[in-house]
């Protein structure tokens, strides 16, 4: 799926940069070298994301409670919102190796994390509490420091407005496709007349989650001007309707980081946007469109995915149930190998549906599948088989839940579960 | 896995009878038909379930919304305990259905399912509330009330206490094996020098989940005396501990059931056990054995399948953290997959348990594979990897968790996940 025909994602309204990523807005470079974390020397294994000063930073975590190293460490740099509290501050940089996820290492894990930071800091003339960092491999590994020491200075010689494309190469694991974007808007009706805006990223984490479990990682930027507290508030927001929607198999990474960089590159003479104005509604939408980009685009990647697939809930009690109902859904092997196998049978969904948690009557019940009802009142509607299988043809598939029991309403996406996942995952010997 | 030789359920202490099933406890009959609700002749799909008189009856249904018609008149059946309470009362027979589940299938269900009821009625020569039903099949297809007219009689007429037998293989639909057994118990330390006691039952349901939703249904006999609402308490714990604590791929059917018979014909003059006593502990003690033996069987049972998981959490800060905890590791397809593939990574049991919604440390958290320390204090400890290839082979694979934030536990059975699963459930066309 092209992210720039993204028709979903372009409901929020931003134009889409071609070819655009994490170095389209002003004032951020970056890089993508061989370090030395993986063995194959034409593996690109870190990227590097620069500003050219120090400027607003916030960050959205795992929760798992197995949380590894870089992700602590990356907090304790990130400290204005107090320990626990949301992670936001000042940064110029972000470094990310793949090949070691340093987790389950203790506090030597959280020492070489420190020590990522240094020396990333050193290479860029930064302090290392202005350096975020981010891994991702196996679990339970110490990462080596060895390759850092070479490879941040190269990386920082590297690093340039054009060197997005290589970043996102650095940080794929077991992507299959590099996942960038970038969207613009316009200032003229927020304040900037003239000024037109841009919000860039990059992220990893694909479908097929790998045994050494694939990370999500994402880095946003923006020439907006934000303040740290405030960019955090915007982040949060895009991710709990993106990244958080999506789900594959349903396990979280200890590694899951997305960091957000503002730096006011585009009006630097203008006020940092602030809650409640056009600006930082504009700025939220534009947010918004690029993380469910980049989180689309992960749902479906992976060797052995076949489709996209959506599930939307209306008509649920509250946001939670909703969210428990789609979820369900999604994550159901048995409705996940039903779409793979281009089965129309609403019968899973309804198994999903019925303990997900979510409080119904079943007979207010509606489902459609890829716009075809298939339930009317809790009772099966007959529908054209012929033009199912055709309908399975599309490479996403839509599933529409109305439980009948309120307003409220959501949307959650995975893929289908087929033979290549089990392949994937079941026939690696650690 | 041999239901005899099941040597964690052999820890309740009763002895088991040999071929034991549905009819071993004094008192009961039953026969397995062909009465027409499958084509292939050859294939039995209708079971009968009759005690010589009414008898203390319980039920625990499924928690799915969804539920189906038969569940509902059941539940109008056994309605000592008023309406939306624990489902109880007296009955003298229970007739299963293989081939349609009668769910989504509105008011006319309903009629059918009370039809069914009806017409077993006349042919045992009962009342029509003294017959409950159940159903396994494909869900939003009526069922048809032919069958029955000629079933119910023929059904009848073959029931006979050697007949538990053809029951427990009416039922089977996505079963490889007919899953039954019975032990016994003696009255001689609990107020009845002499006696001995039997419980007995038959279940059905599988670990692959074919697309029509193999649900779990099972029958248990007794000829100790209970009274209908002491025999629900009985039930009830049983199935807590057992048929709730197997999942295999997370979702539960709109059709579960589950049914219990006490007719006290073991000592027909004494007066029913009563909860505290230590009668009531043996019979329960009995029933746990029981049940815990076919929900084992149900969790390794299906093509593909090819592993019985065990996963055992302890050290959680309460009952409810514990069931989340090995309930996300036994439904996690990353864990499942891994040990399909005989991988020992510990990794992903960590993923899951980090998500989990269960509260702890991760340094507090020890994992053990098949015996094997893989992780103390949240960090990894090397293992053997022939050895851990070598113990891969045992049908059974335990994980023990400590999580090391309380004194709750809990134990959940599951399967492995193979590339059958896949096919099973991805490659049939509705």
């Amino acid at each position: 799926m092209s992210i720039v025909n993204d028709t979903f994602a372009s409901r929020f309204g931003c134009a889409y940069i071609e070819d655009g990523g994490v170095t389209s807005a002003k004032g951020f470079s970056a890089a993508g070298v061989h370090a030395g974390f993986r063995k194959d020397p034409g593996r690109l294994d870190m990227a590097l994301v620069v500003a050219d000063e120090p400027c607003a930073c916030a960050a959205v975590f795992t929760q798992n409670i197995f949380c590894a190293a870089p992700v602590q460490v990356s907090k304790e740099h990130l400290s204005e919102g107090g320990a626990g509290g949301p992670a936001y501050g000042t940064a110029r940089a972000v470094v990310i190796n793949s090949g070691c996820a340093n987790a389950a290492t203790g506090e030597p894990g959280r020492e070489n994390a420190r020590k990522m930071a240094s020396i990333t800091a050193d290479a860029v003339g930064c302090t290392q509490q202005e350096v975020v960092v981010a891994s991702t491999g196996v679990i339970g590994v110490h990462l080596p420091i060895e390759p850092l020491v070479a490879g941040a200075p190269a990386a920082m010689a590297a690093a340039s407005p054009q060197g997005g494309a290589n970043a996102a190469r650095a940080i794929m694991t077991t992507d299959t496709v590099p996942k960038e974007c970038a969207v613009t808007f316009s200032g003229d009706e927020i304040g900037h007349p003239g000024v037109v805006f841009t919000v860039g990223g990059m992220a990893k984490g694909s479908g097929m989650i790998m045994p050494n479990m694939a990370t999500m990682i994402s880095v946003i930027t923006t020439d907006a001007p934000v303040l740290p507290n405030d960019l955090h508030k915007v982040l949060s927001t895009a991710v709990n309707m993106s990244f958080n929607k999506v789900t594959v198999d349903s396990d979280t990474s200890t590694n899951d980081s997305c960091f957000i960089f503002a730096n006011g590159k585009a009006a630097p003479t203008a006020e940092p946007f602030e809650p409640g104005t056009p600006a930082f509604a504009a700025l939220q939408a534009a947010v918004n469109q690029v993380c469910v980009s980049l989180a689309r685009l992960m749902a479906t990647d992976g060797e052995g995915a076949t489709k996209l697939v959506t599930v939307s809930v209306k008509g649920a009690a509250n946001d939670a149930e909703a969210d428990l109902a789609a979820r369900a859904v999604a994550n159901s092997p048995l409705v996940k190998t039903a779409i793979f196998g281009h089965d129309a049978n609403w019968g899973r969904i309804a198994g999903a549906l019925g303990r997900s948690g979510a409080h119904f009557e079943q007979e207010n019940v509606s489902i459609d599948i890829m716009g075809m009802p298939v339930c009317r009142d809790g009772l099966t509607v007959g529908f054209d088989e012929d033009e199912a299988l055709r309908r399975f043809e599309d490479p996403e598939i839509a599933l529409d839940i109305d439980l009948g029991a309120g307003d409220a309403e959501t949307i959650i996406w995975t893929c289908d579960f087929s033979h290549d996942y089990v392949s994937i995952n079941g026939d690696y010997r650690s």
